[in-house]
């Protein structure tokens, strides 16, 4: 009878001691979204009451300081913050988290299964639950192969295991309206499934909410997003490094439509985490954009906990896990500590099962340094050029009159962007991008959605090949080049995470910050150029083929 | 691939024509608890689309009529209308029901499992989709032994199959508390659980929530309600003939906890649902007392979806089943039409696997009528009555002075009431009730709640010894008895339900109660005798043993 906890029934009804009772309490209350004076009694790690007549064998008091359950992301892929599992998990911890909906893409792209298992096992022991939605779209598309292709017999090796929730985010929208068997063998593969499908609206919208997909997190205006919501999505409101969305979204917001909202960090870096925070950051946001803080709180809480069908957390009731966070008020929501569920059955199946953890994936790179002859630009004329958008993940397709010896265009800000095949030498992509500010040097990168391949933009030849030979060197890395000079925080894992600790990763992560400054280079280069490969985002992107056009869905020519 | 309609992406595209399109209608959005004006498209009895673009084989103009997703009734015995389900479903879905989640135990406490696949087999061609929670008190508590008793083993045969959704209402309170095995094993079969605990709260509440419980619809306060809902439990408002306790709860319904509230209607006579309806008279009844029209809609609809975890139903989105119904408009609410979903694959399914109902049981009692001495009150002194709380399930605990001759008391209205084993030859229970009003005659009923042993109550011992034996030579039934004349209902389905269609069944009713008024008689007396022997609800009810005290659960003799 695992899922009833017999033995904790006499403590809740107070004729034994609880583990602890925190007294004078303010608690938020996720269903009735508000707050409760009261007492928490818990016992091995569940919450046994919410009263005041419980006695516990320690005893400690709040002083009137507000409780929050364990807060939620509902989606975030945990390579972005350049940190393994753990050190992720003890990161966000310290911000309140404490069950992160994690989707292992980025690690499944470079090393298939073996990189799931390697994320599986990272779970144990971490200070946050961490539960994963397996991977939908490996490759993104069937034109953007990388280190892995898993179909739906390789996904379905997972269904069942412990830890995993479900199918996530299904970027395959031309797949899913074309009902492509090699898609829809996915989607029958469990009943919970995200979504992924920027500015689709209308009936296509309605056959891909029809064909199974339950959530967005890719929504950048009001009008898409309230679509999204009547037609049955759940709306993951994403606030990450560069994709920031709560401003424009969070209005929609109302008493009677939250429970359909939940918090999404998607892509961000460790030194963001570290400074700005978690999803205690995503609530602060919320509130400083006129949303009540209870509705903000009741999103990271009770709404993404109901949204995977986690009912044992989401809340502080009976039975649920005592995960909650403590902060000084709701207003400004700085988390001053993270108090987690320590569930003695938890502890007991790790000390008896504990396994060796498996080993991560580190020679992934296959691949040569370019010459100055493949990155190089032929022609003259109306060129394709990606612009970057502000805080934003979609980009825009401009047109520049371009002349082969006119780039870098240092004054108009048009510069080279080459993407080279990790896996295998191949053809060399090059495009351009406006909006990256560089004046001089170049950054390379082996963080490069969804393939990761090596992308690198630079003002001079050179120097980007300087950078994806620095990259390739380290089996994967953030490379800043000016002149000879290069800066690199490596990713030995898998050329996508560092295995340094944290607080390691943030240095490393402000060095190359300080060191993109004196460049010029905008805040943030490397987030911004690791998604200028993702084909799945509208509206234009380069890939190691070269340009590619979201709208249309196929490579297009640098010249028009 | 059964969970992913592939054959209605054209459709839901809008490249193929649906079958039907609705055009013109306000369309309950229950994501964004509002009205949505547009068409709506639907194929093979699913939406496929929502908007203005569609075409159909078929159009139909609802010329801005309202539509509003099928409603939904969390909690009801379908046994207490007297109809068998298929009739009950003809009438209900008059109403705009189109899903009730139903616990048959009161024909499992006549006839157990075999009584179970009896209701399971009525759910084909039923044009409401009628769910079971299995009956989780069989019988009620360990002395109220009826004619089966349900362990979990008898109950885990039921687990898987179609049609069940999970556990049904646990009135075994001070089991749960003692966390006794038995009923452990119980809860440890499903993870959907009903509650049922009235009266319950602080600690002894957080140890049943604790213990998996997660809703309760016994509710009879706005403190208690508050309370339960705050500690996790969904909460069922039920208005059923004599359980009215909308106009003391609904108050406390907000935008911001309407996803956690439902409708429930428990016990409902035939008479009343053709009258005065369904789950549409929950909502009526709703406005009445205050409640925003769309809140109350949610309640009936995506909320009641969303507790049972039926995505496919609770609002009209793509890809869920196209079951409404048409109102004049939302304040009135009245009920002009009900449209419910006619998916290929039920129809399929039907024709392909159809079997023969399994029979209903008939021959259920096998007692015989008891003697005068039998149910001779000895004794004078303060006597326990029980009280009838207008309206309200739960009843009072009184004290009267009474001699041996002065029974009934027509004067301060207290008569005898009697009730005797069905199953076999046993004690007879006598006892006192106040609030029937009876001047003269007296009345008898198979449907006694939860053993269905037969009860009367009247006013000349004669006349309840005549109404007794009329129950068992119709080996069930509602009888009246005035002198030699009999009125009577047969309840020849298990002693609880009619084999005749709900018109007649109203029929015979309206002649019943048309006759207890002349007698003198409150409205609803069979309803309120039907729970007069229930142990499970405060305060004192009366068995085939006697008087029982349920606030100490035990056997009390009727003299102080």
């Amino acid at each position: 009878m695992p899922n009833v906890p017999v033995h904790l029934i006499p403590a809740a009804r107070g004729i034994e001691p609880a583990d602890i009772v925190y007294r004078n309490a303010r608690v938020f209350n996720a269903f009735a979204c508000d707050w409760e004076r009261s007492d928490l009694a818990v016992k091995d790690g569940i919450v046994v009451g919410i009263g005041t007549e419980y006695q516990g064998e320690q005893e400690r008091d709040l002083e009137g300081a507000y409780i929050v359950p364990g807060l939620i992301d509902a989606h975030v892929h945990i390579e972005s913050s350049l940190l393994t599992p753990l050190e992720y998990a003890r990161l966000v911890a310290l911000h309140g988290t404490t069950t992160v909906i994690a989707d292992p893409h980025e690690i499944a792209n470079v090393s298939g299964a073996a990189g799931l298992e390697f994320m599986l096992s990272c779970r144990r022991g971490a200070p946050v639950d961490i539960r994963y939605m397996l991977p939908s779209c490996v490759p993104a598309t069937p034109m953007d192969v990388g280190g892995a292709t898993l179909g739906a017999a390789d996904l379905g090796i997972f269904i069942g295991r412990d830890g995993i929730v479900g199918l996530g985010e299904m970027m395959n929208v031309p797949g899913v309206l074309a009902g492509d068997p090699y898609v829809m063998e996915k989607l029958a593969l469990t009943p919970i499934r995200d979504g992924h499908a920027p500015l689709l609206s209308s009936a296509d919208l309605n056959a891909y909410v029809l064909s199974g997909l339950q959530s967005d997190h890719e929504c950048t205006t009001r009008a898409e997003a309230e679509e999204k919501l009547r037609r049955g999505m759940y709306i993951y409101i994403r606030e990450g490094s560069t994709e920031q969305n709560i401003a424009e979204l969070i209005p929609l917001v109302t008493p009677a439509n939250v429970s359909r909202f939940c918090f999404a960090t998607d892509d961000c870096h460790a030194d963001l985490l570290e400074r700005d925070g978690h999803i205690d950051r995503c609530i602060r946001k919320a509130v400083a954009c006129g949303c009540v803080p209870e509705l903000a709180i009741r999103m990271a809480t009770l709404s993404a906990a109901e949204r995977f069908g986690l009912s044992d957390r989401g809340a502080l009731a009976p039975g649920r896990r005592a995960d909650f966070c403590v902060v000084d008020n709701p207003e400004n929501f700085i988390v001053r500590e993270t108090v987690r569920s320590n569930n003695r059955s938890d502890t007991m199946s790790m000390s008896i099962s504990r396994q060796l953890p498996v080993p991560a994936p580190t020679i992934t790179f296959h691949c040569t340094t370019p010459t100055l002859k493949e990155i190089r630009i032929v022609g003259d004329g109306l060129a394709r050029v990606i612009g970057l958008v502000p805080r934003q993940i979609i980009t825009e397709s401009l047109r520049y009159e371009i002349t082969e010896t006119g780039i870098p265009d240092i004054r108009r800000d048009i510069l080279k962007i080459v993407v080279c095949n990790r896996y295998h030498d191949h053809r060399i992509g090059v495009g351009l991008v406006h909006g990256f500010g560089f004046k001089e040097g170049a950054i390379a990168s082996s963080v490069s959605h969804d393939a990761h391949n090596i992308v690198a933009v630079g003002a001079s030849d050179a120097e980007i090949l300087t950078a994806i030979g620095a990259v390739i060197r380290s089996q994967g890395g953030m490379v800043v080049v000016q002149g000879q000079s290069e800066t690199i925080l490596p990713l030995d894992c898998a050329g996508l995470m560092s295995i340094l600790p944290y607080r390691e990763v943030v240095t490393r992560l402000s060095t190359l910050d300080v060191t993109t400054r004196i460049l010029g280079g905008i805040d943030n280069p490397f987030m911004y150029l690791s998604f200028l490969a993702l084909t799945v985002i509208p509206a234009i992107r380069v890939t190691n083929r070269g340009m590619f056009d979201v709208t249309v869905f196929k490579d297009v020519p640098l010249f028009e």
